[in-house]
C-alpha cells in the first residue's frame, strides 16, 4: 500500500502562473480536487476562473474555481505543487506550513540548481520535498488565462523528508505523483536522481533562457542565425561539461537532441524572457549562478555561460 | 635628408566623419593644407565648414572648408589620412590611387588588426602604408560637427611600402607623420611594431565596443556594474592571452592601466555604439574575427571574446 492509496489527493497549487495554472487546471480537469493559491490575480480567477488555450488539448475553462487569496484559508493538501519562482523560495516555508497535510509531499515545478535547498532546512522533516522538472512550452496572456504552445511533460525525483533513507517508500511517493500527471494526460516520468535530472534540464536552460533576455530572440530567430546557433551549442557543451565535473553525466547526443528538438519546435519565447519584459527578477541564481559555483568548487571553469551570466546580471540589476 | 622636407606636405582626408573631422581640422588650424573628402555630408560642409566642440581645445571652426565630394577633384596629397570604417577597406584603394602624390603615405587612422592587409593588395608598391592608432573620445553630432570629450593621442607605425626594408627611410615617414600630429598640437607617438600596437588596442576595443552593443551601455554603466566590470577585466585578460600566443608580450599591467583610465575617464559611448545605433555595419572583423582567428591558428581559443562576437554578429545581422 502506498501512501497515496487512502483516499483522493488533495492537490494545492502555490502560485498560479502559467506552469501553476497549466497543471492545476488539467489536474482539476481529470478530477482531482485541486485548491490555487494567487496573489495579484485572485480577484480576475475568483471572478472569472481559469482559462487554458492549449495548442496540444484545446480551450479548457475551470469556473467556479476553488481560489485562495491567502494559504491560511485553504483546506490541508496532500500534494503542493509550486509553480512560483525560485527567486521567492525562501518566502515559501510558512506557506507550506499553513497548507500542509500530514505527509505532505511538495513537488518544485521549477528550473534550476538545488532550488529545493533553501527551503528544505525550513520545513518539517515530515514533509516529502521533490522536485519536478517541466518541458513545457507555456506562458500567461492575461490574469488567469495561459497559453500552451507545446509540450507538456514533467519529470519528478525525489529530494528529501522521513522516505529519504527508504528506497521503496522514496519510488512509491514519486510514482504516486507521477501518477497524478498521467491521470490527467500527462507525461510523467520518475527521475532516479533529481540532482542528474536538474543538470539535464539545464541543457536547455542556459542557452535559452539567457540568450532570449541577451539578444532579444525567441527561438526560432536564436535557431536561424548562424552565429547563436554556435553559441548554443558551445553552452550546451559548457553545460555538459560542468555536469560531469560535478559527477553527472550527460551524453552528448542529449545536448544535439535538445538542439534539434528546438528547431523543430513552435517559437517560443523563454520564461527569463516574459521575467524581462515585465521588470520581474531574473532567476539567475537557480539557471546560472549555483551551477557556476558547483563547477568551479569541482575545479572547471565554463568561461561562456559565465560571461552570459555576467551579461544577464548587469541586464537585470539596471532593469529593476 | 628625410622625405617630407621638401615642402609643407599637403594632406587629404579620407573619410571625413568623428575621426577624419577632427584631426583634418586640427591640422588645418595648425597651418598645414588640408582637403577633406567627403559623401553624404559634402552640401553641409561645403557650404557651412566644419565645427569642433572640444572639452580640451574649445570651439574651434574651420570655414571654408577645402571639401570634395569626388576624389577625382582633390590634389594630389603628400599624406593621405584615412578616417573611414575598415568595412570599406577594399573600396579605398581606387581613390587612393586618385588622390596619391609620388612617394604617398597613407595612414589608416583605423582599429583592428591586419586592416591594413587587404588594402595593400590593390595599392602600388611605392605607396607608403602606415597604421595609426587614435587614443580619443570623438563623435558627430551632426552633419560636420563633431563632439571631442577627451584624449587625442595618435601612435603610428609602419606597415608596408618601398621602405619596408630600409629601416632609417621607414622611422624617417613615421616619424615625419607624428611630426605633423605634434604640430598641430596633438600627441604621436611612433611604434616600432604595428601589429603589436594593433593588440595593444584591441585590450580596449574588444571590452567596450562590443559591451556598449551587447549591454547599450556607455563607459560609466559599465564601470560602475560589478558584473560588468568582471566582464571587462576577462575579456582584456583573454586579448593579453591571444596577443601573447601571436607573439607579442603585452604587460598585465597594460590592461589595468586601461581599465583604470576608463574608470576616470568621462562618460563616453565608444565607436560601435554609435554604428550600432546608425545601422551601420558594425566593424566585427576587424576588432573580433581577425584577431581570433589569428590567436586560433596559434592553437589558442578566447571563448568569452568568442561569444562576445557571435552575440555582435548576431545583433549586427538583425539591425540591418
Amino acid at each position: 500500500m502506498t501512501d497515496t492509496a487512502h483516499h483522493t489527493p488533495r492537490i494545492g497549487i502555490i502560485g498560479t502562473g502559467a506552469i501553476g495554472g497549466f497543471y492545476g487546471l488539467m489536474l482539476a480537469r481529470a478530477g482531482f480536487d485541486v485548491h490555487f493559491l494567487l496573489r495579484s490575480e485572485y480577484p480576475a480567477v475568483s471572478q472569472r476562473g481559469l482559462q487554458l488555450n492549449s495548442a496540444v488539448h484545446g480551450a479548457i475553462s475551470l469556473n467556479p474555481v476553488q481560489a485562495y487569496a491567502c494559504a491560511a484559508d485553504m483546506p490541508p493538501c496532500d500534494w503542493l505543487l509550486v509553480g512560483t519562482k525560485t527567486t521567492d523560495n525562501v518566502e515559501l516555508a510558512p506557506t507550506i506550513a499553513q497548507v500542509a497535510a500530514p505527509d505532505t509531499k511538495v513537488v518544485l515545478l521549477q528550473n534550476g540548481l538545488d532550488v529545493e535547498d533553501r527551503l528544505r532546512e525550513h520545513l518539517p522533516e515530515s514533509v516529502h520535498l521533490l522536485g519536478g522538472l517541466c518541458y513545457i512550452c507555456v506562458h500567461r496572456s492575461g490574469p488567469g488565462i495561459v497559453e500552451h504552445q507545446a509540450l507538456g511533460r514533467v519529470n519528478l525525483g525525489y529530494h528529501s523528508g522521513s522516505a529519504a533513507n527508504d528506497e521503496v517508500r522514496r519510488q512509491a511517493i514519486v510514482e504516486a505523483g507521477a501518477g497524478l500527471f498521467q491521470q490527467a494526460g500527462i507525461d510523467s516520468q520518475v527521475m532516479p536522481n533529481l540532482h542528474q535530472a536538474r543538470w539535464h534540464k539545464l541543457v536547455w536552460n542556459v542557452p535559452y533562457n539567457g540568450l532570449s533576455v541577451l539578444l532579444g530572440a525567441s527561438t526560432t530567430a536564436l535557431m536561424a542565425d548562424e552565429s547563436s546557433r554556435e553559441m548554443i551549442q558551445a553552452l550546451m557543451a559548457e553545460v555538459v561539461l560542468g555536469a560531469k565535473a560535478c559527477g553527472h553525466e550527460i551524453a552528448a547526443s542529449y545536448a544535439e537532441q535538445m538542439f534539434s528538438m528546438t528547431e523543430q519546435l513552435t517559437d517560443y519565447w523563454p520564461s527569463m524572457y516574459h521575467d524581462h519584459v515585465h521588470k520581474r527578477p531574473l532567476e539567475l541564481a537557480a539557471i546560472y549562478a549555483r551551477p557556476l559555483a558547483a563547477v568551479r568548487a569541482a575545479g572547471c571553469e565554463l568561461p561562456r555561460m559565465q560571461a552570459l551570466y555576467q551579461a544577464l546580471s548587469f541586464i537585470d540589476r539596471r532593469n529593476r
